[in-house]
């Protein structure tokens, strides 16, 4: 399923868009072309429709013709994870509860996309209401494994080829997992970095606004725009990400090397592939564990989700017709007591304050983003080691450069809450790195 | 029980205290000789000691002989409620179980009070944990009737003439309700206008620090001092609350006279006097009602009060000795669903939006500060007129203007948040009104 594109760098098809070298027509074109050859094996889009995408196109090099300004995503094609609230396009959050549902007002994250010129392909497929019911999505790397959850189609349709960028949402570990296992690269800000206004809500503390994109530097042009540092009660992340990333690393970054909780349940070849890089990068890596409260962060983060969920759900799960898998959580979310509720919600700051620590003496916490490669069908996989990161806040982002078993598997990267840009401008090292060295897996 | 000071006024003493007009030393002992002849009778102070107070006054008034620069408060005597930690002084928080417990650092208001100047003269007392158990303090008006609760002893020192300033804290109606039942100014600003960092915390999205004055301009003369614009999350009040006061309303003020949810339970003489009030305002008054989701309100205030203060004061339950009116909130605390509390967490924004509506036909709302004057010992009187104001966030101001059954009665009067200059200027504006117009009660 080779990925066949004039223009598979972002930032080469923005700079091309941006020159008139080629048109948003012949762009859109070439994606559509490439959608009606995978999209019937793959199943990334839950919306989608050529006449759309080509009156946008029409409209964007006629604007262009005309002399007026453009945006900084000029004609470049993005996709949305189908639970983003998008003007007079079907948004139906992955759930039958909603079909025909189709919003009035864009999302935030929308008007952002819209002003700086991007190209709106089309809705992607969500599990469930975001939760984790398998969707129908196939991986493109294997039609019988998961993409993963929840945002499976936008992180198959970049893995695809079939369009350069994607938004997605993460409240467990739904961006990283799935760019993972879909050979991707996938970027979870800082908490609060990307508004999530009108986009589902399943769980207020948690929910995070992700991108996918071929590489980090792909994921902080769309990150310039999706960024809104006016978002309160977080660490403003500084603006300006892509010329960070575009920069360079002023020294080479160093790696703490994370024996992640729960990694007694991953793959061996996963830790060993992990393990392996870790060495190659010499000197630039240390090896660090966490205190034991880590271990129990992740069940802790999952009493938020449940809670806030059964709050959030709570009209949904009274109209019934929601899968087991949900309607299980619901009702254990609500059973959960609001003071065990108000206690979990402490932890953040507890863990934040250990890796603080930790973040004086490294770039970048490394380590696997996912238990192994993608399992089969049947689950999305387990978000034991992102669940941390969403729960803390704090930036990750995972990179396509190991493969295991034949299939891809992405290399994880914590920064410190604020600090997205020089965590891409890390990711970005090391994906070049491999590149140049060539020395792992 | 005749106030005899030299400077009844907080701003006339500061200025004679700048000038060099009296000394910090001299205030101090007109002050100490006001608390030798009246605390014996009140108690409303839970730890003061002389030698300290000199020790202060001393240092303070050698600094200004040597010309070093004084700050805004210099040498003006604030009291503090006993919940606000002070370094090396006790804080014992109401409870037996804290007796003995000396604080290391200073809350952050009192490092801003420190900085100011200000003579830190003792603690006040405070309920148990600042609930509902009554204090041993009595109403200076009437030793047989409470001062209210739970910043008891910080309205009883002002009432009393003990201090001209004092800083409590309001959960439900802590400030505003023992202010009106003791016939001072209480000021209870904008949620997270001043630090509540280093004081006792019993409930995070409720507490909130005010203060109690003679006048709404001496109260904004400290809070000018205890405002801290860095906060996040909430609209920051400007700065300049007593520049804004002094320079006096520029059109006559709107009041919107409210029929407050609840009203059916108030002292039919308390609803009277505000009537009156109101019509003898003019056309400067209207009425008005709520929606009635007000009315609901003050259980949704409370659900988040106990869930959270079930969490907060889990260490001091388990210890035991606590009071039962405490011990029983905080069982039913522990039996609240996470996902009532978080719906309750949502009324603020609904209730606010329709204050804003209000916001825009008047200067301030017009209510009574409590059900009517201050009842009999065995309660701190009913926080039902406080505690929507307390959920909502909005600044609130208490002025002694009434009387009923020979007790003082305060005028409540609340303005949209962060409107906190505004709302003391017409505060202010209320209060000279009456002396010179001499129309009402």
């Amino acid at each position: 399923m080779g990925i066949d594109r004039t223009y598979t760098d972002a930032l080469a098809l923005r700079d091309a868009l941006a020159k008139g070298e080629t048109s948003v027509a012949d762009t859109a074109e070439g994606y559509l072309t490439r959608i009606t050859a995978v999209e019937p094996d793959i199943g990334a889009f839950a919306w989608y429709d050529a006449d759309h995408i080509r009156r946008q196109a029409e409209a964007m090099d006629n604007m262009r013709q005309a002399g007026r300004p453009i945006g900084p995503l000029h004609g470049v094609p993005v996709a949305l994870k189908d639970v983003i609230d998008t003007a007079r396009i079907p948004t139906e959050n992955g759930t039958p509860l909603d079909a025909g549902r189709v919003p009035r007002i864009d999302a935030d994250l929308v008007k952002r996309l819209k002003s700086a010129g991007a190209l709106i392909m089309g809705k992607t497929v969500s599990t469930e209401l975001a939760f984790m019911q398998p969707s129908t999505t196939r991986n493109p790397h294997d039609p019988n494994r998961t993409p993963g959850g929840s945002s499976s189609g936008s992180a198959a349709a970049v893995s695809a080829g079939m369009v350069p960028l994607a938004v997605g949402t993460q409240t467990g570990g739904s961006v990283i997992r799935p760019a993972s296992f879909c050979g991707t690269t996938g970027f979870k800000p800082t908490f609060g970095a990307i508004s999530t206004q009108g986009a589902l809500v399943q769980s207020p503390s948690l929910d995070t606004m992700g991108v996918f994109a071929r590489t980090p530097r792909e994921a902080a042009l769309i990150c310039d725009v999706l960024f809104a540092p006016e978002q309160n009660g977080v660490p403003v992340p500084p603006p300006g990400l892509l010329r960070t990333v575009m920069a360079g690393a002023p020294l080479p970054p160093i790696f703490a090397c994370l024996q992640m909780p729960g990694s007694e349940r991953a793959d061996p070849q996963t830790l060993a592939a992990i393990a392996e890089l870790g060495a190659a990068l010499g000197e630039q890596a240390f090896d660090i564990t966490l205190p034991d409260l880590f271990a129990k962060a992740e069940a802790e983060r999952r009493r938020i989700n449940l809670a806030e969920m059964a709050r959030c759900y709570h009209a949904y799960a009274t109209r019934g017709g929601l899968s087991e898998a949900i309607t299980e959580a619901i009702a254990e979310g609500n059973t959960i007591l609001a003071r065990d509720y108000i206690a979990a919600l402490d932890w953040p700051k507890l863990l934040n304050a250990m890796l603080d620590e930790v973040f004086q003496r490294c770039d970048a916490i490394l380590c696997p983003a996912a238990l192994g490669p993608a399992p089969g069908r049947e689950t999305t996989g387990d978000p034991r080691f992102n669940g941390i990161w969403t729960l803390c806040g704090t930036p990750a982002v995972t990179i396509p450069i190991l493969e295991v078993d034949g299939m891809p598997l992405g290399v994880q990267l914590i920064g410190p809450r604020g600090g997205d840009a020089r965590l891409l401008r890390t990711a970005q090292w090391l994906y070049d790195w491999i590149d140049t060295a060539g020395e792992t897996a």
